[in-house]
C-alpha cells in the first residue's frame, strides 16, 4: 500500500525540482493495482500531460517494469510488441518509475510535461524520496 | 486558473476534516474544462470514490453548477434528464461543488467515500477554503 | 489480499452448490480494486453471465457495499442514481457480496446466471466459506 | 466445448508449477468465442498480466493459432499487420495456446506474468495436460 502522505511526499519533491528548473509538469502516484493515489500538475503545465502522467504511472506499476524499460520491448519488432494496448493503453517511453516496498511492487510514480529526459530524472528524483 | 497552490489547499482541508471525522475519502479538485490539478485518496478510502470523486468535480465545474444541483434536474421526468450520459459521464449526486473566481467558474472540488452528506460538506468545506 | 487457495475454496463451494440445484452460473472472486483472482464457468451456463458476474464482484468491491444494497439506491430517484456508469459500469441488483478481513474489504464474490434469488443465495453461501 | 472441470485441471497445472518455479501468473482458459471458462491469479503475481493472459488465450482460440504464431505475421511489415487491433485487442507474442479437440478449435489457454519464454512454456504445459 502507498500511504498518502509518503504519495504526497514525491509529489512535493518532483514539483518543487520542476518548477525550480522551469518545467509544467503532471505527477501522478498510484499504487500496485494503477490507481490513483496523489496528483498534482503545475501552474505552467498543459493538458496533455495529465493523462500522459497517470499511464506511466499506471504501466510502470502494473508490470513491475519501469515504463522506459516496458517501452523498449514494446517497439514493433520487440518481444512484447501490442502489449501497449493492454490495460486501457500503456505508455512506451520514460517517466513511469515503480516503488517498492523491499521487493514488491507496491506502485509507481509517472512524470510527463516535461523533456523526455527530464521526466525521466524527475520520476527518478520522486521515487528516490520514497 | 486554479492554481495547484490552491488546488492543494483545498485538498489538505478536505483530507484534514475526513481523517479527523473518520472518512476514508477521494478528494479532486478539476479546471474549468473538469481537468484534474491535484487529486488525494486517504488511506482508508476505497477504490470507487476514486473515479467518482473526479467525475462529480468535472460535473459541477462543466455546467457551473453543484452535482446535487444538476442532479436534481437529471432524474428521469427531470428538465434535463439524459445530460448525465453527456461528457463521459456526470454524477447526479452530492459532492462535487464548483470553484468561482467572482463570478466566474473556474473549477470544482469533488469528495467521495464517505455518506452522501459528509461528501457535500466535505466539499462545501474545500470550497469554502478557496 | 484475497489469496488463490481462498478463493478458489469460495468458486469451488458456490459451484458444488449451482450443479446440485441445476443451476448453469458463472462465479467471480476479484481484490478489493476489483481485479480478477479467480473465475469458473460452470458446463450449464450462458455466455451473458460471464461479465455481468465480474461486474458484480467489481461493484461490490470497489464500494464496499454488496451489489443489492447498492442497487437499491441508485435507482432513479434514489440518493446515488448515476453512479452505475461510473467505474466502467455497475450492478444494481443483488448477487455480489463484499469479502472482508475483519472489518477491511479485501474483495468480493460475483455470482451471475441462475435466478436473481439464487444469484444472491449462492454469492453468500460463497462469501461465508470465505 | 471446453468442460469446466478439464479448464480447472488446466489451470492447475500451470498455478502448481508457477509456484515451484517462482513465477507469479495469472492463467486463463476460454472457449471458441474467446469467452472466459476459468481463471486465477497467483499470490505473487502483478496486475497487469490479468488481462494480458486473457487476451493471449482470446487471441489463440479466436484464430485458432497460437498467439506467438498470430504475432509473427502480425509485426509491421508482416502479413497481417492490423489484426491485433481487431476484436478487442490481440495479443503478439508468446503465452497462448490453442486447445483442440481433434482437428476442432474448442479454446485456449493463456499465461502471463513469468518471463515470456516461461509463459509460453508455462501455457504449453497446460494446453499438454488438456
Amino acid at each position: 500500500m502507498v500511504q498518502r502522505v509518503r504519495a504526497q511526499a514525491v509529489i512535493d519533491a518532483v514539483v518543487a525540482k520542476a518548477d525550480e528548473d522551469g518545467h509544467g509538469v503532471a505527477v501522478a502516484v498510484v499504487d500496485a493495482a494503477g490507481t490513483l493515489v496523489a496528483f498534482a500538475r503545475t501552474d505552467a503545465a498543459l493538458i496533455g500531460p495529465v493523462e500522459v502522467a497517470q499511464k506511466k504511472a499506471r504501466t510502470a506499476a502494473l508490470f513491475g517494469t519501469d515504463s522506459i524499460d516496458l517501452g523498449r520491448d514494446a517497439q514493433p519488432g520487440g518481444a512484447i510488441y501490442s502489449i501497449e494496448h493492454t490495460n486501457g493503453g500503456l505508455i512506451s517511453f520514460g517517466g513511469g518509475i515503480v516503488l517498492r516496498d523491499g521487493d514488491t511492487v507496491i506502485g509507481a510514480v509517472g512524470v510527463a510535461g516535461a523533456t523526455l529526459d527530464a521526466d525521466e530524472d524527475l520520476a527518478r528524483l520522486g521515487a528516490a524520496t520514497f
